[in-house]
Order: C-alpha cells, then structure tokens, then sequence
C-alpha cells in the first residue's frame, strides 16, 4: 500500500478484515506499507498491522514478495505508481479519481489494458459500488423494476469548507488534487450514476464556482485538518460544481458536488425515476435504500424503506443478523473482497481503469462546459481503435 | 371569479373562508363566478356558493357590483382578461404563471403599473409563498439567519405524465400551456427560490426533454384527467426541465421540474445553503420546515425538523393548536388575506405583476437556453426606463 | 350547536364546507349556535356563519327548526345536553369523550339506543376514525392484509403542560374534564386501537401520574390557554397515563397519553403488528401512513410511506390532486358528511353512542387500575339484556 | 474467549480491532478461544484470529497466559465460568443478561466486588452504553440539558418469531436463556433507560405473552437460525415483554420488547422526556440522534437529527471525517477499549456486575408482576450489607 493518511487506513482495515467475514479464494499478507517519512510510516506499518514498510514507493513496486499495489495517494502520483505496478506485473487497485488528466488516465487506462492480456489485474477504487444498499439498487435496475430510467438526481453535499478561514489544504490545489469537489465528490456522484443506470453520460453542462477564493496556507503540510497559518494563498479548484447530463440511453441528470452545502456531512445522494419504479439513496443513511414500484396498487404504493441488512442483500451474509447496520470501512472490506476474487478467479475486475478514464473524461468536460458558459460539451468518446 | 376547474374550487373556498378564521379588513363577497358552459357555470356556482354566474368574462369584467377579478383559467387567456378587468378598475388576482409569454406579460406589466398609480392592484397567485413553513423560511433569510446565500437546489416532481396512455390535456399543448413542467411547476420553484433568497435570478443553462412524443387525444376536452381517446397527437411542451443557474447576489444553483418523477406526487422542495445556516422544504410535508443552524455547538447541531404549526408562525395564529397540520387550500386562503388586506390598505399587494413578468423571463431564458445546446443565457433585464 | 370554543370553530367549518366539495344527500344549515354569554356567541355566530344563536342550550334543543344538535362543551355537560337533545327528537353528534362517567355515558347510550328505534340517530365525534390515512388503515385491517394482529403501540404526545407556570384550565380539572391526559387523549387512543384491529380492550393494567400537583389558577376563565393569575390551585387530573392492555383478540398493547412530551405537538402515533403486516401512523404527519408487507420479499420488503392523497383513498375524491395535503380541520369535514350520510340513509353513524360507552369504560378502568397498584382490571362487560 | 457464535464473531472483531484504531494503554493479544467442538473451535480460532484454541473453558480458565476471560456463551453458563475466571484472578467481560436468575447474578456480584477488592476487574456488555450517539445522549442528561426527566418510551423491537415454523432454537428454552424477548432485548432497553436517566427503575406492572407456543424443534442443534426439524416442542419463554415503570428518581416509563413486531428487525428505540428537552433514538438509525431542546425559541425549535459523526462526540476521533458512518460491531470495539483502559488504569468498569445483578432484579420483577396480573411489582433492593 502506497499512502497511509485517511484513506490508508481505511483500506488497511479492509486488507485486515475482509478474510476474517468473508470467505476468500487466496489469503491476503499486509506485506509492507509505503511513506515519505520513515518515522510516519514506521508508525502506520505498527498501527495499521503491516509486516514492513519502505519510504520509497519504487522500492515498494520493486519487491518480489509483493503481488498487490494499492495506491492511495492524493491524484498527482497515481498514474506513475500504477505505471510502475502495472509494469512490474503488479495487480493494482487506485484510489479515485483515477487520475488527474486524462491523458494520464489514459495511458494508465492502456497500461491495464495491456497488463490484463497478460494476466495482471486492475481495478479503480469506487468504493461507493461495494455500498450494499447500492449494489441492491443495481440489482433491482438490472431486474428492470425501475424499467425505462428517465431521470438522475445526483448531490453529493459536504460542508467542510464553508469556514472561509479553513486552511488550504492539498485537496484545494489544482497541481495536487486535479479539481475540488468535481473530482473528489462528483467523481463518485458519475461513477454511481452510470453504475446504477447501465447508461453512460454523453454531454453536460456545467457551472463551477470558488466561493472562498483565498485560504490561509496551512501551519504543517499535514493534509486535511491541518491548522491555519498566517500566510494565505490561493484556492484553485472548485467548491461547488453543478452540471446537467444527457445519457447515452435516453436519460437525462441533474449533478451536484458542493463543499458547501452547510449542514450536510457527507450527504452522497441518488435519485433515479424510470418508467416502473424509482430509487433514492443517501449515504448519511447508508444502511437504507429508498424504493418506489409503480406496479403496486396506488392505494398501497409508497417509497419503502429498505433496510439493507438481510442475509440476501449483497454482502450481508458477511455479517450480523437483520437489522444492524455496518458502516462505511465496510465498503472497503467488500472492495477488497470483489478484488481478491476476481484476482484469483483470474477475471478482470470492475470498475476498471477504462472505467475509470471515461469518468475522467466527464470530468474534463464539465470543466470545459463550465469554461464555455455551460454549454453542453460532449464526452470524449473511447480512442479509436487501431 | 374567471374559470372554476380544479383551481376555481381551491380559489372559492379561499374566498368563502378566510373571513372566517382572519380578521379582513373588508368582508368579501363571492358575487360571480365566469364559465363558457352555461350549465357547468351554473351549478359551479351553486357549489362553490357564487351569487350569479356568467358565461363571458367580459361581462364579468363590466358588472359594477364587482370590485375584484380573480382570474383561474389557462394561461392563454391571462393576458386578455388581466388587461380588460385592469382598464376597468378591477384588482386582479392572477393566477401563474402570469402569461403564456414575455410579451404578454410585459404588457400586463406596465397595465399594473399604470393601474396602480390609479389605486387598482394586481397580483399574481404564486400560493407558495403562503405556505407557513416557506414564509418562516423567509423570515429566517431576512434575520440572517442562514448568513450569506451560496447554493439553492431546487425540485419540483410529479408523475402524472409517466403512463405514455395518459391523454394530451391542454396542459400538453403549447399553445395553450406555454410550457410544460416548466412554467407549471418550474415557475414556483423559480418564484420562491428568489423570494427565500432575496436575489434574482440572473441567468440559466438549461436542458428540456419531452420523453413522451405523442399522446392519445383526449375522448373529451375536460381537462387534466379525461379519457384517452383512439386518436393522437403531439406533446408540444416540455416533460422535464433541468437548469443551472446564477443569482444577482453570487448564489448559484440547480433547478428540476418533472412530471416523470415516478412516486412523487407534488414534491416541491427547495434547500438553500448559507454561510450560517441552511433550510429544506418538501411540499409532500408541507407544515415542516428543516433548519440547519451553522453557530450551534457542533456536537448538538443537527437539522431541526420544525413543526409550522405554532401561534407564532406566519398565518398559524388563524388556525388550530401546536400541531395540528394544515393543507393545500390553506395557502390560497392566506393568499386571499394578504391580498385583502393590501387592496383594503391601499398596499400594492405581493408578488406584483412586475415579479410575474421576471419570472416568465426567467421561463423564455431556460428555453432559449435549452435551444441553444444549454449555454448559459442571461435573463432579460427589466425595460429601459423612458 | 352547543359550544363555540376551539371544537366550535373546527365544527363550524366542517358543517359549512362539507357540501362544497362532497355530495352530501341532505342540505345542511347553520340554524343556531348557543353560548352563555351573549356578546361572545353573537360574534361566534357572526364569524362561524350561524344564522341565529342562544344563551340556554335549552332553547335550542326546543327549536322546531333544529334537526340536529351538535355538542362541543366540556365533558360536564354533554350528559344532559344530549338526553335532552335525543328525548326531542333531535340527531345528536357529541364530542369525545362521550362523558365523564361510566353511569352518564350508560344513560346515554341507553337513550341513544331507544332514539334510534324511533330513527333519532347519534354520534360520538372520534374524529380521528375520519383521518384518511387511519380509513385507510381499516381497510387494510379488513382485507387481511395484517393478518391476525399481535401488536398495538399507542402514543399520544403532547408537551403544553410542560411549563409549571401554564394556569389550571378546565381541563385540569376532574369537575369539568373527567380527566386529563387520559380522557383527552387516551380516549382518542383507545378507539382508534380497536377501531384499527377490530378488537376490544378487555383488560388494564395503569398509572397514572400528576407531575405538576398546583399550578396558577388562571387569569380569566376563557379556557385552555388563559394567562396565569397569582393564586393557585390543585391539579385533579392527570399530566400523563400509561397502561398495558390484552384485546378481546388475544392482541396485546402498550398505551401513553401525557402532556409532558417536551418537543411533541400532537403526536397521536399508532402501530400495529400483524402476522402478516404492521401499520405506522403519526398525526404530525397525518397525511401518511406507513405499511410493511411480510409477503413481499425480503430483499425489497420495508415500510412504505404511503402518501394518502390519491382519488381512491377514503374521502380524498372530494380534495385536490394526488401530493396535495390537507389538514387537521378536514376530519370534522368528513365526519359531518358521514354522519348527514347516515342520517339521511336512515342508518345509525358510527362510532355509536354505545361504542362511546365502551371507551368510557376502558377510561375507567384505567383509573381503577392505577388505583390498585396497576393491577390487571377487566373492562366492564355490558350491561346484561333484561 | 469462552463462546464463538454471533457474539463471538463480535467480540473477536473488538479485541483484533480496537488497538488499530484507539490508543489502548496496553496490548490486545488474542491468546485463545473456547468451544465445545473441537473441529468448529479450530476452525473459529482460525477465522477469528485467535492463537489457541480449548474445548473445555476450566482449561481456559486455568491458563496462566491469559488475563482477561470474555464469556460469550449463553445465560446459562455465565455464572460458572465467571466465577471461575475471577477466583482464577482473571478479569472478566460477561455478556448480558448477567445471567439466568436473580440468585446467580448476586453470586456473581458478590464474587466481582470481592476480587475487585484485589485488583480484578470486570463488567457486562451492555454494548449499547458504547453507541456514540447513546453515549452523547448520557452527556446531554449529564449536563442538564434536559432538565428534570419525566418520561421514557423505550422499544425493542425485532420480527424474527413472526413464521410459526421458525425453529425451537435455544433463545427460545427457559433453561437455557433465561427469558425470551425480555432478557434478550429488554435487558438492553433497562439498562440503557437506567444509564440515561441515571435513575434506577423502582417497580414494574407487567405483561408476558407467548403468541405461538409450540414450534419444530431444530434439525440441528447449531442456534438461533437452525432449520426446522418434524418434531416439535413448547416455546417456554415470552414473545413479548410489555411494562409501565416507575424510576426513583420521580420519572415513569412504558417498556416494549418483542420478536413479534413485523417489519423491525433490531429497533431498539428510546426516549426520554424532560423539563428542559427530549431525546430520541433507534439503533435501525444508530448513528443519529434526536434532540430537542425547549429553550429554543418556539419559531425555530423542533427535534433535530444530529449525525452522531463528529470528532467531538464519544468514540469518533478514532474513526472517520463526520457524515461516514459506523456500524454494530464498532459498540464492541468500544467496549474493549473501555474496558482495557479500565483494567490498565486500575478502575472498575462500568457497567459493574453490580448494575447486571439490579438489571436482573428488574427482570425478576417484571416475571413476578406478569404473574400476578399486573400489579406493580418493586423492584428487590441490594441485600443488606453484613
């Protein structure tokens, strides 16, 4: 593992946990965790249950012992890192968004490509799809319960930034994080949706606003929450992106990825209308999967409010009896699971890099709808083959 | 009264009852009500507790026993009626949106305005803003208690369009409609989110789909529920209206206004983050209103479901005990209060004809928007001033 | 009608508004209401729409032109009102709870049964059984779709008493008011438990408890919300009532009734278990009504929130399109309907004077109970047929 | 670890997992787990992660690598490993109800104070004490924030016995689980009511009932969800426990616990009414809770939903960013951490033997007042110190 702040953690959880719920084909070893600072990532290896750990993730790539790379780091280091793996004969699981351009997206996106025929597996971290109550609502679109979709509402809400002296961290710099809420929030918010619908986004039309233009630099260098210093710099992504989506299916979305949306923690929510039924999802209700059937009698029909803790919803038999939630690592320990199966079963995993690159490219084109007074900018379809 | 269908009943029990639950400065009297069918007028009449009937509005407008006209049919005919009661020294009470176009209403506009100097008031019927829990909403913006206004998100679903053998009602057609969703159910988003923020829209990028192209024509012309005949004919508004848009004041937001929501019935709802505060509204719980307050202590913050259903509450004194809910016809109950209570006051009543108008503005930028692969337009100012 | 405080209003309107929006098979008038004080029932006339009024409640029963007398007094009083109304030949519709005692309510309904021989019908005004969402709720009871019942829990919530300094109004004393929580609102509780499951209570098991033993007695004497005066007085009744109870059925429940339920309004909650579905209901969100269905399957199965809007819900024809709400005053609206239905039809309303004695009888044997430690006391049978 | 069905998975998941994620002052090792089957405590040692195995818990017990013995079997057997381990000077976490009856369970309180007196630490899992929004609850009583306490509604619910042909498994046998519904569930709401309010329950009036009193035996002996057999047996503990109560410290209460609730699968609700404010709680939402605080002006208060997320509510520094939610096994990865941090600082944990032995005397209570018709019951009080 490559990276062992927030996102580290979580995933060590996972790599810890997940052969301890669930049954899996191969055993999983916490080999060695990666870190600039050897003080920090000696302590990380210790908390977090790795048996080793080195300071420089080309060494990390090189070692023998090691049949995994997952990386996860901020967006500026991944397409080289995965390169790297890839390269080396790694299989690897990266963190969202995939990549910071997407040319890097795409040379990782061939990379994978040109790894899998060779039997080295990849796979992109949008932990939001191992979410039981959205792997049901996958079910239930693939079923046809929702039958034709006419409609997306997606937001994805967090409120962490509308104290204009929070500092400025890395997630607030364009050359580190690629774009604000778009990328860090919207990513999953696009994921989910073609997801969820089967139907990819053709074109958008977006508006991008920086509320807070100006931040305090941040004391230390220590990410996220760091405290304010004295100097102050400037924001260079978005707070807030809003776009509209047309899909390739017929659909059309309303998108919505905000840090400042006051009061909302992390409200990644989803709502899809089709022709027989429709769905609502809301993260800060996680264990919960809202669902409408228009083939019921109107005298009895209503949202219901599926409590996705059965031992028949998607990763459930993992854990405890009907009505007791689990919490958001789980995503993780499933992402983990699906990996290591699909990994030992020999087939490629989803989401892959190539899914990864064409959420990266509507990720572009917002940012160039919202440089072009939102008009709707088609999304950039796959290279021709040659 | 002018029309007396599924608006003309909620319009007449507004005018028979407020007078019993508030104290109007001026008793009311239902003296006429105005219908094409001499029958159907006739017993709408009887009903809706009207002293006599007409079966042309211009005679209503021309009777001397008449101070008031209150006009209910389809926008089509807003226009011509609104001008000739006006020049005939009538208040007018229109209901939304004001007109079937820009021009239109400009010329209902200026009519107002020239009206007004003379003491003759005009008003358009945007009930919403009389809903007790958007009113408190209002007033909690006009304290400052949501700090500056950074992001609407607005919604207005229904359904009744997902059956493609629901009929072609004139609400279908645009000649008579103007629009579809849009100016139906658009119109109010567009109409409260500026009142809550207090600042105008200032431009759109807009996508408009009509999901259903062709529709069996109604076996008769009664309107919004009738049969399906065996012919059919073409949708000609929109189903579905997607917007992003810009505020004067530096908010930005996202507007949606579908009838193909499926399993929502009239979710109204409107979210409006602050810099300290946020508030939600759901018209499917309309005595609610949800506040989020950013200065409390984060430990017991939490969005607080508010009952609107106390003596202090704007137009709750009227009513019944702390909670005990209130309905839909209640807003055009208030709405005739406050309306009464401007005319008797010599006030110019709110919203005026000179607000419908920058709505309907509002409306033709989404279209031209819409036409013009989404880009954003920038709505109309108000004419030079000669 | 008989009284012209809060009931008096909310009856008002009913009787007025009923046959604007539904077909009532008889016309209805607003011959006379009646109050003690002369100034105050002439306005009471005036603004309730009452033709004529009188002081003595004597007089009006006398009146030839009166065929139905409607009584909305305080529990003292509806006794002798309502013998008298019965032995005139009047119609008689009486607020809940029927009386304050088993023997009062015994005499009544024991006239009540003799009028209806002579085709005199009566009512007791449980104006929750008029709820949509709770007809509905029946229905579903009636077609099985529960199953046999297991459950009840019962809750009605209300906070007002929960300042110490709130005066001693009549319906904190025994004298007038029977009771406190538990008449009020227990008694609504009660019938609509075994209105839903179809059960009687056949045992109980209470307490009772008084929080607040003195408080102000009030300034003036104009009822429920009178600002405090400087003496004080003894609270007779209760602030709050609890009690287990097994139905006829072999159903079993749990029942509170308090006016201590800091934060609730008028939370009138019930659920019901069934072995094959259970119901939820809330009155601060009276226009919904929750419904799981154990026959669906359990991937998908969940509380439905059923908006109980739509035209084939019970009485909702007669309202606005499906998603409009309606409000607290419309279940008068639909009792005047049911029960001019029923009169006009020749058959005796529902729920009877006898079904009125019934609840009396659970009331009392609550307080029984509470009196002896809580012990299980059976409900008092009827009275053996001579 | 004596025991390794749910429970254990659960505890298992605590002690691998709490030094990842909390500074515990001393190091977790997971020297060996106990069960019957050799084969299955193997493969349970494996799975779980734990470094040994026994098939007989006095050799476990007896082991002098081991300080800590966690008893995860059931009630039946608590009482003689206990108070083995504590005579072994082990400290001891016991999962609740204590135990089977009144009289072990002051045995074992009895034997706890003794080797407490030498150092050796123990405690019950009452693992809903470790919920954060629960624990946050405990501060806002703490800390006055809703006054004087006068009510609380507290429900069990779960709908696992609703089929008839669900199997006779051990919960369901009076000498293996003590009670049904009752110990199992009421056990937590009594406890959990008694921490809040801080006011120990003083008597009980209650009522038992048994729905279905035969049901299969099990195919196989392997629990709770064993598949049914062809013979059959009586089920001889309760369905359903439903009681009034009244708490020492004035406040009065009604308790529901149930298998029978059809649709709840583990609603474990509370709430609790004070002079001052209210609070709410369902573990279906256990990451939320619900506050009402009536020094809030009446305009704007109501119940809010506060998302128990943030790094300043109990537990959470040690998890995610707020709005990321945590599931059921995080209460017993706070257990541990608890009771660690007790053990290592030399204090006794909380809650004591002592608090499971008065939880049991309320069971014992609420038995006898079943019994008996109901009548109020006191509570037996702590025997009288020699």
């Amino acid at each position: 593992m490559v990276g062992h702040a927030f996102m580290g953690a979580a995933h060590s959880h996972a790599w810890r946990t997940a052969g301890r719920f669930f049954d899996l084909p191969r055993p999983v070893e916490l080999t060695a965790v990666c870190g600039r600072s050897p003080e920090r990532v000696r302590q990380a290896a210790e908390r977090y249950g790795w048996q080793s750990y080195e300071t420089d993730w080309r060494e990390l790539v090189a070692r023998p012992d090691i049949d995994v790379v997952d990386i996860c780091t901020p967006g500026d280091s991944h397409a080289r890192i995965a390169l790297a793996a890839l390269a080396a004969g790694k299989h690897v699981l990266c963190e969202k968004p995939l990549a910071n351009s997407v040319q890097e997206a795409e040379e990782m996106s061939a990379a994978a490509a040109k790894a899998a025929a060779g039997g080295v597996r990849s796979m992109v971290a949008f932990n939001y799809r191992r979410v039981p109550a959205l792997a049901l609502a996958r079910q239930l679109v693939e079923q046809g319960r929702l039958g034709t979709i006419h409609q997306v509402r997606a937001q994805y809400l967090q409120d962490w930034l509308v104290d204009p002296q929070f500092p400025l961290a890395w997630r607030l710099q364009k050359d580190r994080a690629g774009s604000g809420a778009l990328g860090d929030l919207g990513a999953h918010s696009i994921d989910i949706a073609q997801y969820l619908t089967g139907q990819r986004i053709s074109s958008v039309g977006a508006v991008l606003e920086t509320f807070v233009t100006e931040r305090p630099l941040p004391a230390s260098s220590s990410g996220l929450s760091g405290t304010a210093g004295s100097e102050r710099g400037q924001v260079t992504v978005d707070d807030a992106a809003l776009f509209t989506a047309r899909f390739e299916g017929g659909a059309i979305g309303v998108f919505e990825a905000t840090r400042f949306a006051t009061g909302h923690k992390n409200a990644m929510r989803i709502e899809i209308s089709g022709s027989a039924g429709s769905l609502a999802f809301d993260a800060e209700s996680m264990n919960e999967l809202s669902f409408h059937d228009r083939s019921e009698d109107a005298a009895t029909a209503g949202f219901r409010r599926i409590l996705v803790t059965e031992d028949t919803h998607p990763y459930l038999h993992a854990w405890w009896p009907p009505g007791h939630l689990i919490g958001y690592e789980h995503t993780f320990t499933h992402q983990v699971h699906d990996f290591v199966a699909a990994v030992a079963e020999g087939r490629d995993p989803r989401p892959s890099f190539a899914e990864g690159l064409q959420v990266q490219k509507v990720l572009a084109a917002v940012e160039s709808s919202a440089a072009a007074l939102g008009v709707h900018i088609p999304v950039q379809g796959p290279p021709a083959t040659p």
